[in-house]
This record gives structure tokens, C-alpha cells and sequence, in this order.
């Protein structure tokens, strides 16, 4: 292959013109915040007053849809709405016990936050509500500060006063377009998080279908067990067999729903009639099992302001915002995440900073109106996008019979068993330990498994916080792990053509004599520049171990890969200078093939390129390669030509 | 160029063959911490007693250089280690001072410590003894717990407490290989912030110059001139010019020394000559002037033990661990740096890891015998080079030297002004404010100058530790954004070749009509698919703005070059399964160039490369364009040939 052109033959590495400063911040920051260039639409309009409109319409997506609105969307909205109200509202009950907050709080956050997404939520599948992770965090959190019995005002003021903050740092979120911040959760976290986080929350169920009244505020497993096990003279009977009996129904119509999706609405429907047949049931019996608690009274009427409620002083202050950041975060990456996965379904967009900013305002507003924390939940998207919604009227939908209920149906409520909605709680986690996609993972990419493993153990034997913390910093490790030890391999030539690839992964391919070619496979920073220098020294002592066993010709150039080098900072340079310098006392030389636009300005700038010469810098191996031999055929004319040597 | 070739032509993209899982887990451990394999030579000797000789020598270096030690080399190393004691005596009594210690504290820490770096270091260049940064840290964290006027005691033996966490940490570091954490400071975060600590230590010495005795505890830049300006009415007139005279002859050798490298002596004896002036001056004029304080009596005799005052009971044991871990990892950056660097200079090589267990016992030791943290400081060792060493004998000589010192000759320092040790820190601080190396930073890389001025401003407004951690943290936030926010850019042929390159770096490069050639530049994880999936969606659909505005032939293919993504998560290969939907969707083919082992392993292993077949890898983006190319002319016979058209 590689004939000995003539130096004026080969291709020169350009350096990039010098940016003025401001402008390359302006293209950097602009790349980080403005990816997706959401105002592109906005900005190419001529005409003011069509901006105005194309600007309003992004913000309030409704008066882009509302248009093409018809009858034949409503019928399948107002279905899919009271589908959903129905899963809705035993749901919302359940998981507003979950966060010990009063069983209403759950019907009210089903009522204000719908109607504010419908305005403002770009997504048309989502349907609002709370959620059982966020719930349990939320008590969690604040039952270790507040006792919900001894103070539940103080309680209910907090919670509300965290779902304002949470809501605060959604808009600033979506505001400031730092949406990617959500993106620090990995799917392989989610995955263990959720998993650990259903385990835990199907642990406290135990409380209600036991019956028990006295539990642990812990949430790990060992507490619970402990708590459980310690009071077993106090478990009642009645309450656990009623519980495995609605139990094992609503599992099997889950099942028959995933078996048949036709038949969504048979688990859809199920936590209302369990809920109308508890109800029943206790109603003509209470006097019969004294074991079995019920709800009792729920206030009737919609939603009472909270505005004048929420808790601005310390040291409260600082507990609330602590948990509005981790509950809004961790429902963000769920909505969102939700809102994509079924627009992607669909084939349309969703701007997750548009969305944030929806969830955020959803969320303050329901602060002000006795709302807790909500956001997309995926069980009651999956049943909204199964009945075939169309649009987010089915929100508004919903919305308006969960008014319905609260202003006239509450009494009904009263007979309730609380292990019911126990069961309920039970049956919708479940589906979160997705034992298949940690499966999925370990084939896949152990240390996405390590990391999925550590967020479920860290949630169920430390803290929701604490396995939350694990998985994101073992994320994060492992980005900065893979700049600080970047692969470093040696090339081959495959025979008979330009290309150089990895050895070890394309073993035909065959090394150079007097040549080594060494790939760098990641940007060149502080963190990894005394590893590269190192391991290239490394490298060469080995080769050269090799070459001199063998008594083959010594090694003359030191050829250097920067195709997969991204970026290089000061520390980067200065390894280079160094690993020149070093090359040079062993009478080895260094030659640069392929540096990308930043790392040739970069290196320009430092005067590197001067130092080592322009003759040592190519455009690809190849023509490096080519260079070298040439170079090493004109010096010593007398030497051996150089061939491949197999591998 | 690229000619039509026929698919058997192409060069298959190899998958790997799988590797045990424990296998691989060994080479990535193998990698992270035996990167520079320092045990190649003990491994390969195939017989046992020389090896055992071979991992002695490995731990004590002085059984390997002390074998061809000879007269010349003794001769060399007692005139520069006469000259560094003369140099440690005045800066060891300066920076004890600094920390709030005891002078005859910084005689005792260049006496235990220099020998026993002696027996294990690596180095022959290095000249141990205290340095000003830590000194400083450890006083103004120290005093911010404990008074070190009115409970000397306690705070006494906490500074030993601390040095011997310091040690024990970096000597765990050294066993367990984990040097690179050091490594997280990056040349732009240590230059800021020994910057910013030099400008502290210079306002501190304003206390020492302007004779005041009382002194605020902060050692931020506000704090110190409202306490020196609030003070006004104390400054001692005697002191202050007495300081300045010193500082004005030490600030000439200096620049005599840095004129005239051979007169470095001039320099290096200047504090010593210093020392003698100001304590012959007051010997004789004490009486005159009642301004000027001076060190007053020093204990006779050599270190004391301290192994028994170290403290180890709550609540001080926490903060002399935090102080030990800051202290140590500051002190070890410094040690480290500066013995590679004159390893550099002399060509031999220094293992980072062997150094800090050198540096760890050292430390441990010296919390025995009553010396605080000790590295190996910069100026000391630069004199020590200056001076000719040839080995770690010259640190054996200052610490005799130091010796004698302490046992003869202390009386001598009773009437040395404090304002002496004031110029001497102040001369040997200013040289660390290396404006010149951030404006080299400015020119470079405007983020590596961010850091550094974050660093220096965090240190002065701010406290050491809050500079600290903001230069740490925007390091590492560099990291985690150039894998947030990879490059992706479009590839264009350039003419004549097979090779294709940034259009924007080769504005020469032309794109092909009905291709997209897509470049990604960093790894495909978590924290940057949903980035790279709208990022790929703009440019097709800028590109298909540009050709439907143009009226050219509308894009087929998409061909993702992913020669530079070093690895793919989980997260990632979801994202390309989604990409190859979407763009299904929009009747567009993906096609991949180039993808490396790790890649390859996982997307075989997905799946993914069954369901987009394999005739849609391959082994160049030139091959991949040659094949797209083919199969656009044989599946559409009557389509025009597609051409190059210039962008």
C-alpha cells in the first residue's frame, strides 16, 4: 500500500481561523442550552404580529390544537377522560395515605394541575396526577422533621409548601432551558430507583393490610421487617385476608389487560370496583370486623386555597426546599420521560424545557389551591393513550369528574377499607420491579447493571435520598472515568488498502516496522494526561522490548491517532510537549495524525505545531505513515525497506 | 472517488469475541490502577530471591542508587544540602509561624522527615520541608475550632493529629494505586489556586510587618484590610520600615538569581543573611526600639516524641481528619508536580504512587516526632537542583545540618524580629502569583483560565477551601459537559480521496447529494442521547430545508461516523434504536461507519445490528458512502447519478 509519496503530496491539517471570544461562548452556550433550536419557527417569521402568535402558541401549545379541534376528538377524549377519573380517583386517595396526608389532598391534586396542563402541556397522551415515588419521598422526608399526628397542620403546610418549591425549580428549569439536568438520571438508574422505590412502597403497604397502627417512619426493609415482625400479636386477620382478596383480583385483571391490551379498561376499571365493593362490603358488615379500617368523613367541596399557608420562615423553609428539588426532579425525569416515550408512538415532538416549565406552573398553582406534587404518572398515561385519547381534553375531562365527586360523591367514600387502597397501592407497584430490564442491563452493559443494582439496594436497605445519591454518582464516575482512563490502543495496517484499525479488534490487521501507532480514543484533559503519558511510554517500552527480542529493526516513529481526540485543555498540551520532549532524548520521533478543528487551534495557539514542525503533523495515518517511510527510506539509504510485519 | 463497488467488496466490521466477565473486570481495574505496570521487572525475574531483592529495592530506593554512590556524588550533595538547610531554617521558623505553631516546630519538621524521605523517596531532587499553603490551611481551619493562644496545647497536638491523618491517607493512597485522585487538580485549578493562597499569605504578613497583635481569623482579602484599616492607630512605623528593607534586599537577589541562574546562592543564602542582619540589629538596639517584636527563646535539643498526644477521641478527631485529607492531598499535588518535573529535567522516571507512600510514611513518622505536614516544596527543591544535588544525600546533610541547629545553636534566633520571617514569606510568596502562566491560560483555552480565576478569587474573597472546591468542581463539570455535549458536525469528501472530514475545519470538503454524513465526537451515554437524538434531528432537518429550498434530490441515507465514540451505554443504544425508527418513519436509511470494539460488542449484543442488518455497517465512512452510492443507483435505475455538489 503506503508509497513513498513526495512530501508536497499530502493533504494539509488545516488550522481554524481564530473566533473572536464572545462569539464561540455565544456558539458554545448556545449548543449547550439551544440544542434543538426551539425558536427557529419564531425567528425566520417576518412579520411581527405573526411572531407574537407563533410565540404565544409556544408557550400554550392548546392554541395550536384547539384549532383543528372536532367532535370526533371529544367522544374519544371524554371516553378516555373518564377512564382515566376512575383509575384517578382511588389512586389519588391511596397515595395521598402514602404520603400521610389527608385522603382528600389525593382528589384535589386530580383537579386544578389537569386543567393547567390541557393550557399549557405540549404532550397528548399525558394524563396528570401524584404519583407513588414522589409521595413516599415526600413523607418520608418530612415524617422524619414533622409528625404528621401530633402537627398536621405544620404537616400539610409543608407538604404544600414543598410542591411550591418543586414547581419553583421546574419553571426555573425549563425557563433557564436546563433541561439536561434531568438527564444526570441514566435509564439504567430509573430502572433500579423505581424498582427499589415499588419494593419499598409495597413494604408499607403491609402496615394498612395488617392493619397495624403503630409503624416505623423508616422506609428501609430491615426497619420495616423489624416493625412488622415485632408487633405480629397486633396483626389482624380480617383486614389481611380482605386485602389478598382484592389483591389477587386486581392482579388478575392486570393480567388479563396485559395478555389482551384490548381489554385495558378491565385493569383500568378494577381500583374502582374494588373500591365500590369494599365500600359495600363494609358498609353492611363494619359491625362485623371491628379489624378493618376505613377512610371515614371527607370534606366535601372542590379544592380550598392554600395560598396564605405555604411556610416561608425557618427553619422550615430549608426542609421544604430540600424536598420540593428532589421530589420535582425525580418527577420530572418521570413525566417527561413518559411524555416522550408516547409522543415517540405517535410520531411528534416534545420539548422537554417546554414541558418543564408546564409541569413547574401546574405545580405552583397547585400549591395555592391544596394541591400536592404531580406530574405524569406512567400507569394512568398507559390507560389515557389505551382508551385513545386524543388530545389533552382528556385531562380536562378528567378533571371535571373528580369535581363531580368531590362536590357531591365524598360520602360515599366514607365506608372505604383502607386495606383496599393498600392493595391498590400494591398492584400498581408491582409492575415497577422490572426484574427483565435489570436483565437487560447485566447483558448489556454490566456497569449499567452495577449501577441499576446500587439504586435498588440503596433504596431498599438505606434511603429513597441515599439510593437516589448512589446511582447518580455512580453515573457520574463513570463519565468522568471514561475521560480519565481513555483507551489507548495500537493500530495495524489492513492489508491492501489506506485503513488502520485496532489490532486487538481487527487481528488481521498488521503492524509497521520502525512505526508505532498509537490511538487515542477520548479527549485529552487534566484528569487523563499523566495516564496517556504513561501508558504511550508504556507502550513503546513494550514494543520496543518486543523488537529487540526478536532483533528486528528499532522503532524510528511514534505515530499519534487524534481522530476520536474531541478536545484538548492546557494539561493536555503540556503531556504532549512533554511526551515530545522525552520521545526525542530516546531518539524516537513524534508524528500527529488527524487533529480535529479544537485540538489543531489549540495546538497552533501553544506553538506545538512550530516546536515539532509541520512536517509531522498529517491529515490521516495513512499519509503519515506514508511520510515516515519515506522519510526513513531518504535518510538511510542503505537500510532495509520496511515491510509488514505480521502480528 | 468513491466507486460503486459491489457489497462482497466491503471490509466487515468485526464483533469481538465475548470476554469472560471477570476477565474484563480485571483489565479495566488493570487499567485504572496499574496503568504504568510497575511491577513488570519483579514479575519477569524467574527467580524468587532476586525478586524479593528486586520489591525491596522497589520500596526503598535507596538500596538501588546508594550502590554506585561515590565521593563526587557526597561532594555535590553536602554543598547543596548546606544550602538548602540554610534556607530551611528561616522559612521552616517563617511557616510554623504562618500556621500558628511554635517556630521550633518548623526546625523539627526539617529534621525527621527529610530522612526519611532519604531512605524511601524516588526523587533526587527533591528537598523536603514545610510549605506556606498548608501552613496557612492548617492554621486558619485549626483556629477556626480551637484558640491557639489560649489552648496552645490542644491545638498542638491536633496539628500532629492532622499530620498524622495526612499520612496515613496518602499513604493508602500510594498502596492502593489510587494517585490519579490527585490528578483531579488540574494544572489551571493549582496555578489559580496557589495564586490566590500566595496573595493570602502576603495580606496575613501585613500582621507581622505592621506589628499588630491582635488579627481577624479569616483570611479572606475583606476581612484582613477592614482588621489591618480598623487598626490604624496601632501600626509600628519601626516595623514596618525595618520589613520593608528586608523585603527590598530579598526581592533584589532574588532578581539577581533569576538574571544570573549561576548566582542562584545569592537568593538561596538571602534569608539566612537576613535572619543574621535583623536578629545582630535588635541584639544591639532592642532597647531602642519597643516596636519591633521578636521570636524570643527556642528550645535547645532535638524533636521530642509525639506519639502520644495525637488525638483520637470525638469531637476533634473529625476535624483533624478533614484538615489531614485537605492538607494532605493540597501537599501531596505540590510534591508530586514538582518531583516530576525535575525527573524531567534529568530524565529518569518518578512513580507517582511509590512517591505518596514515601510521602505518607514521612508524614506519619514526622506526627511522631513532633514535626507538622511536610512535602516537597518548590523553592527548596529548585535551590536544592540549582545547587547541584545528585541525590537524596543532600536531604540527610540539611537534616544534619538542622541538627546541629537545634542542638547548639538556637540561642542565636532569640532576638530575630518576627518582621524578618514576614519579608521572607512575603519574598518567597510573590513568585507564586504566576500571572504569566494565567494569561498563557487566557491565550489557550479561555475554560482553563475560568477555572484558574475561579480558583484564585475563590481562595482570596472566599476562604482556601471554597477555592478549593470551585476549581475542583469546575474541572470536573468540563468533564462531564464534553461528554454532556459532544461535537457532532456534517462530513464532506474531500476531492480526489477517501477521506471525509469536518466541512467547517475543510471548508474544501463537499457534501454528497442525498447523504448526510454525520461526525460524532465523544462517547454515546446517558447524558448525552437525548442531546444527540434532537442534535441528529436538526441537522437532517436543516439539511432538508436547504434541499427542498435548492429543489435538489431529497436525502436517503444518514450515515453515522462513530470513529470517535469510544463507548455507548445502555441509554445510548436506545437512543440510536429510536433514531433508526424515527428515521424509518421518514424513509431514511441509518447507516453506520466505523464503530470500535467496545461499540461493536454492544450493539451486537442489543441487537441492534440484526434489526438494521448488516449491510448497513461498515468498516470506513468512505465504504459506507460507496455502498449507499451503489445502492441508490441499483435500486432506482432511472434516478440521476448522484454527484459531489460544493456547500
Amino acid at each position: 500500500m503506503c508509497s513513498s509519496k513526495r512530501a508536497s503530496q499530502y493533504h494539509k491539517v488545516e488550522t481554524p481561523p481564530p473566533q473572536p471570544f464572545l462569539k464561540s461562548l455565544k456558539n458554545t452556550l448556545n449548543e449547550i442550552l439551544f440544542a434543538d433550536d426551539p425558536f427557529r419557527e419564531i425567528r425566520n417569521e417576518p412579520k411581527t404580529s405573526k411572531k407574537i402568535e407563533l410565540g404565544l402558541r409556544h408557550v400554550f401549545p392548546i392554541l395550536e390544537w384547539a384549532r383543528g379541534y372536532n367532535l370526533g376528538y371529544l367522544k374519544s377524549d371524554v371516553i378516555s377522560g373518564i377512564t382515566i377519573a376512575s383509575l384517578a380517583i382511588p389512586q389519588g386517595i391511596s397515595y395521598a395515605q402514602l404520603a400521610n396526608l389527608p385522603p382528600i389532598l389525593g382528589l384535589y391534586s386530580s383537579l386544578v394541575p389537569p386543567l393547567v396542563y390541557a393550557i399549557m402541556g405540549s404532550s397528548r397522551d399525558l394524563a396528570v396526577g401524584t404519583v407513588a415515588v414522589a409521595s413516599l419521598l415526600t413523607g418520608a422526608m418530612l415524617g422524619k422533621e414533622v409528625n404528621a399526628v401530633e402537627n398536621p397542620k405544620l404537616y400539610l403546610h409543608l407538604a404544600f409548601t414543598a410542591t411550591f418549591f418543586a414547581g419553583l425549580m421546574q419553571t426555573c428549569l425549563g425557563i433557564l432551558r436546563l433541561g439536561f439536568v434531568v438527564e444526570i438520571l441514566s435509564h439504567a438508574a430509573i430502572v433500579g430507583f423505581m424498582g427499589g422505590a415499588a419494593t419499598v412502597v409495597c413494604l408499607q403497604q403491609l402496615k394498612g393490610l395488617l392493619g397495624l397502627t403503630h409503624f416505623t417512619h423508616s422506609t428501609d426493609i430491615v426497619s420495616v421487617l423489624r416493625s412488622i415482625f415485632s408487633q405480629s400479636h397486633m396483626w389482624k386477620w380480617e383486614s389481611g385476608v380482605l386485602g389478598c382478596c382484592f389483591l389477587i383480583f386486581l392482579l388478575t385483571t392486570k393480567f388479563i389487560s396485559k395478555k389482551r391490551p384490548k381489554l385495558f379498561w378491565i385493569s383500568a376499571m378494577s381500583p374502582l370496583v374494588s373500591v365500590i365493593f369494599g365500600s359495600l362490603f363494609m358498609y353492611f358488615l363494619h359491625h362485623h370486623f371491628h379489624g378493618i379500617q376505613y377512610i371515614g368523613e371527607l370534606k366535601k367541596g372542590i379544592n380550598p386555597p392554600s395560598i396564605t399557608h405555604l411556610v416561608f420562615t425557618p427553619p422550615y423553609v430549608t426542609l421544604a426546599l430540600k424536598i420540593g428539588i428532589i421530589t420535582g426532579v425525580i418527577a420530572l425525569a418521570e413525566g417527561i420521560a413518559v411524555g416522550r416515550s408516547f409522543a415517540m408512538y405517535k410520531n411528534y415532538n416534545i420539548d422537554g424545557n417546554k414541558e418543564m416549565i408546564a409541569f413547574g406552573v401546574m405545580n405552583i398553582l397547585g400549591s395555592f389551591s391544596s394541591c400536592y406534587l404531580t406530574t405524569g404518572p406512567f400507569s394512568r398515561s398507559a390507560v389515557n393513550y389505551n382508551a385513545g385519547c386524543k388530545t389533552a381534553v382528556s385531562n380536562v375531562v378528567m378533571a371535571i369528574a373528580v369535581a363531580v365527586t368531590l362536590l357531591f360523591l365524598t360520602p360515599l367514600f366514607f365506608y372505604t377499607p383502607l386495606v383496599v387502597l393498600s392493595s391498590i397501592i400494591i398492584a400498581a407497584m408491582l409492575g415497577l420491579v422490572d426484574y427483565e430490564a435489570a436483565l437487560h442491563l447485566w447483558r448489556l452493559d454490566k456497569f449499567d447493571f452495577f449501577v441499576c443494582l446500587s439504586a435498588y439496594l440503596g433504596v431498599v436497605f438505606g434511603t429513597i435520598e441515599i439510593g437516589l445519591i448512589l446511582s447518580v454518582g455512580i453515573s457520574v464516575m463513570r463519565l468522568v472515568l471514561f475521560v480519565g482512563r481513555p483507551k489507548i490502543y495500537v493500530m495495524g495496517n489492513i492489508q491492501n488498502t489506506e485503513i488502520f484499525r485496532n489490532i486487538e479488534h481487527y487481528p488481521q490487521a498488521v503492524t509497521l516496522s520502525s512505526l508505532l501507532i498509537l490511538h487515542v480514543d477520548g479527549p485529552i484533559y487534566f484528569a487523563n494526561s499523566s495516564y496517556l503519558r504513561d501508558r504511550i511510554g508504556r507502550w513503546i517500552d513494550e514494543e520496543e522490548e518486543k523488537l529487540s527480542k526478536s532483533g528486528e529493526v528499532s522503532l524510528q516513529y511514534i505515530v499519534l491517532d487524534m481522530s476520536a481526540v474531541g478536545n484538548i485543555d492546557t494539561s493536555g498540551i503540556s503531556m504532549l510537549e512533554e511526551v515530545n520532549k522525552i520521545l526525542g532524548r530516546r531518539e524516537l520521533k513524534l508524528v500527529i495524525a488527524n487533529p480535529g478543528a479544537e485540538v489543531m487551534k489549540k495546538l497552533s495557539k501553544s506553538n506545538f505545531i512550530e516546536s515539532i514542525g509541520n512536517e509531522r503533523i498529517y491529515l490521516t495515518v495513512a499519509e503519515a505513515v506514508a511520510a515516515c517511510n519515506f522519510m526513513l527510506h531518504t535518510a538511510k539509504p542503505d537500510s532495509p525497506v520496511p515491510e509488514f510485519n505480521n502480528v
